[in-house]
C-alpha cells in the first residue's frame, strides 16, 4: 500500500502554522494581537441569517442541482454582471462551496499536464499548489513597489509567456499585497491575454472590499468576456467565510464543465444556504455597508500604527483588508536574516501575530527586500492600535 | 483556448437526465410517481435543525479547520468506532461537504496514473468516473442474483486482480442493488484485500439504513483497519442530503493527506453545520428512528407492489432504499430491446419514473438480463401503491 506520487506536488496554506503558533502563545496566558487571520470577526448580516433559518424550516434540505439553484444563478448573473457592466445569464454561473473551489476546477478545465499558467507571486498559495498538483508548470509574475503601493511587473510577465502558456491568473484587489490595477495596467493584462489567446481566471474575492472609488473588472474590456472565469465569493462582503458558498462565472461552455466537476466532487452546495444567498444579493444591503465601514476604520488605524514605526512606510490601499509593509530596514536594524525569525520574535516579544511574504507562494530568486502581511479583518480598532504600538517597541529595538 | 483533454474521461450521474424527463412530464400536467430519486422527502429531525439555528446565532460563521472541528471529529470517531467495534480517534477523521468528496480524495491519495482499482458495477457511477478521470483503470466486479438478492461474483473479482491493482472499492449495503454481504463474503473480500495488500474504500453511506439485524463493517476484520477508509455521510440517516456534510474515516496517515486535499479544494466544511452534527450524533435519536421506520413501511409496500407484477420476483432487501428488480421477462413480453425505451414508456404510459441498470456504471459485455432501479425514499407509501399498480398495467400489457 503506497500513496499517490502526485501528492508530493500538492501545496498547502502554510499560514495555518502561524495560527497554531498564535494559539499556543495565547494558551500560555498571553494576549495575542491576531493580524495573521484572513478571517472576519464580524457577524453575518441579520437578514441573511434570518433567510437561512427560514430556508431550513421551509424544508430546503434535499439535493439541488450541481450547478446551483436557478434563483441564485439568476441573482448572481444579474448582480455580478451589472456591477461589471457586462451581461451574464444563469447559464454563466456555477455555484460551489466557497470561492476557492473555482481555482482547482478552472485549472482542471483548461490545463493539460506540461502546460504553463501564469500566476501572481506573492499571491494566494493555492494557485501554485493546484497548478503543480495537476501537473502543470506554475510560472510566477511579480509586483514592483511604487508610491501608491504595487504594480505588476509587466515586462517580466510578457517575457514569461511561452508557447505552452494556456492561462493567466489575475487577482486584482490582491491578497496579500492589496495591489489594484490602474486602467492602463488592466488593459495591458487584457492585451496580453487576447494576443496570446489565454484563458483568464479573474479572482475577484475582494471586488466588493473597495473603500474608495468604483471596482472594475477585466471582463468589461472587449475580448475578455469570452475568455474569463470570475471567482466569486460571498465570504468577504457579507462576513461569511465559514458558510462556504461562492461560484464560478464565465462562458457557458466552461461553466458546464465546471458543473460536471461539481457532480463528481460534491454533488451540490448546501441547498438552504443557496436559497438565503438570494436575500444576500437582493435584500437589504445595510449589513454589508456596515462591514465595509468597520473594515475601513480598521485600515486607517492599521496604516497609522504601522507608519509610526521607524523604517516602515506603507501606502494606504483602497482595497482588501491586508497591509504588506516592506520591513527590510527593520530586519537590518535588528540584524535578523530570516522572516520566520522576525515573525516568531514579534509574537514572543510584542504578542503581535502576522504572516510573511513566504506564506504567499514560493519566493523568487530575484527578491532582495523583505515583506510581512498584516490582516486587519479579525481584530478590533482598539486592539490594532494597542498591538501596533507594541510591535513598534519590538521593531524599533535593535 | 482549449479545454483540458482529461475532461473526456470525466463521467457524471446520468440519472439526472431521468429527473429532467420526469420534470418535463410533470410540467405537462401529469402526476409523476418519482421512483428515480435517491433523495429523501422527509424533514431533517427537529433537534438538528434547532442546533443549526443556534450555531448560526452563536456566530459560528467564520473559517474552521480544514480537517473539521475537533468536537465533531471526536463525536464521529466515537460513534463510527463503537458501531463497528473498532477504536478511532479524532485524528482518524476528516470532515467534508458530504460523503461523495471521499471518493475522489481517496483515489487521489492512493492511485497513480495507470494503476487499477476494482469497483462494484452496477454501482455508484462516480467510482468509475473518478478512477478514469484521475488516469487510472476502472476494473469492474459484478454481482450474481441469488434467492436472497445478490452476491459478489468472487471468482471474477479474484481473476480481475493484477500487479497494477492498488485498491478495491467495497459498497456493502449497496446502491443500486441493495446487496448485503454474508459474513463469509465479507471475510473473503477482506482476505483478498490483505493478500494483495490493497487499500479499501468502504462506502458505508447506507450503514445505518438497515431494517433488520445489525450492520457490520469490514474494518472490524483483523488486518482491515489499517488499510480501509470509510466513507461516512449524514445524508441518509438524518434525511440531510442537501446539507452536504460527511467525512472520511481511516488511518491517520491517509486522513492527513485527505485533509491537505481539503485545504486545496474547499478550505473547510460549513462551520455551523459541523457544530450541529455533534447534536445529530450525540443528541436525541428519535428522529433518525422515525425516518428508518417510514422507509421500512415504504419498502414493504414497494416489494409487495412490484411482486404483484407478472414476471417480477424481487427479494426483500434488509438495507438501503432501493429495489433492483430483474425485468427481463417484462422486456420480452413487451418486445422492448432497450432499457431506455422501457423507462420512457413507463413514464409516458404509467407516470412512473425510475432509473435503469445503465445509470449505474458502464454495462459489461457478459450481461444478458435486464434490471431497473426503484428508489422509495422520495415517495409516500400511498403513492408507492398507486404508482406500482399503474406500472403493473403497463408492464403486463404486451
Amino acid at each position: 500500500m503506497k500513496y499517490a506520487k502526485q501528492l508530493q506536488n500538492l501545496g498547502t496554506e502554510t499560514a495555518f502554522a502561524v495560527s497554531a503558533q498564535a494559539r499556543q502563545w495565547s494558551e500560555k496566558g498571553n494576549k495575542v494581537y491576531p493580524f495573521h487571520l484572513g478571517d472576519i470577526n464580524l457577524p453575518t448580516p441579520k437578514n441573511i441569517v434570518e433567510a437561512t433559518v427560514k430556508s431550513i424550516k421551509d424544508g430546503l434540505t434535499g439535493y439541488c442541482p450541481s450547478e446551483g439553484i436557478f434563483p441564485l444563478r439568476e441573482a448572481l448573473a444579474n448582480d455580478v454582471g451589472s456591477k461589471r457592466g457586462v451581461l451574464y445569464e444563469p447559464d454563466n454561473v456555477a455555484v460551489q462551496p466557497g470561492g476557492k473551489p473555482t481555482i482547482g476546477k478552472f485549472i482542471a478545465s483548461v490545463m493539460n499536464p506540461g502546460d504553463e499558467i501564469l500566476y501572481p507571486n506573492p499571491g494566494y498559495p493555492i494557485y501554485e499548489s493546484q497548478i503543480e498538483y495537476q501537473g502543470g508548470r506554475a510560472v510566477p509574475y511579480s509586483y514592483l513597489q511604487n508610491e501608491n503601493g504595487f504594480e505588476i511587473d509587466l515586462d517580466k510577465l510578457k517575457d514569461s509567456i511561452s508557447s505552452n502558456t494556456v492561462a493567466l491568473i489575475y487577482n486584482n484587489y490582491q491578497n496579500p499585497i492589496s495591489a489594484e490595477s490602474s486602467a492602463e495596467e488592466m488593459h495591458a493584462i487584457a492585451d496580453i491575454a487576447i494576443k496570446n489567446d489565454l484563458w483568464v481566471l479573474s479572482d475577484e474575492a475582494y471586488f466588493e472590499i473597495v473603500y474608495e472609488g468604483e471596482a472594475r473588472s477585466i471582463v468589461n474590456i472587449p475580448g475578455m468576456l469570452e475568455r474569463t472565469v470570475i471567482l466569486y465569493t460571498f465570504s468577504k462582503k457579507f462576513a461569511m467565510t465559514g458558510w462556504r458558498v461562492g461560484g464560478s462565472i464565465g462562458p457557458k461552455e466552461i461553466i458546464s464543465r465546471i458543473a460536471k466537476l461539481n457532480v463528481n466532487a460534491e454533488s451540490c452546495t448546501t441547498h438552504f444556504i443557496q436559497n438565503a444567498m438570494v436575500e444576500a444579493l437582493c435584500g437589504d444591503q445595510s449589513g454589508a455597508k456596515e462591514i465595509l465601514n468597520t473594515l475601513q476604520k480598521r485600515r486607517d488605524a492599521a496604516v497609522l500604527g504601522l507608519n509610526a514605526i521607524d523604517g516602515i512606510d506603507v501606502a494606504t490601499p483602497r482595497t482588501t483588508f491586508y497591509l504588506f509593509p516592506n520591513i527590510t530596514k527593520v530586519m537590518q536594524r535588528k540584524g535578523i536574516k530570516k522572516l520566520d525569525d522576525l515573525q516568531r520574535g514579534a509574537l514572543e516579544n510584542s504578542n503581535v501575530s502576522f504572516c510573511t511574504r513566504e506564506h504567499f507562494g514560493r519566493p523568487q530568486n530575484d527578491e532582495s527586500e523583505y515583506f510581512i502581511r498584516l490582516a486587519y479583518s479579525g481584530i478590533s480598532t482598539s486592539d490594532i492600535r494597542e498591538g501596533l504600538y507594541s510591535l513598534k517597541q519590538y521593531f524599533e529595538s535593535s
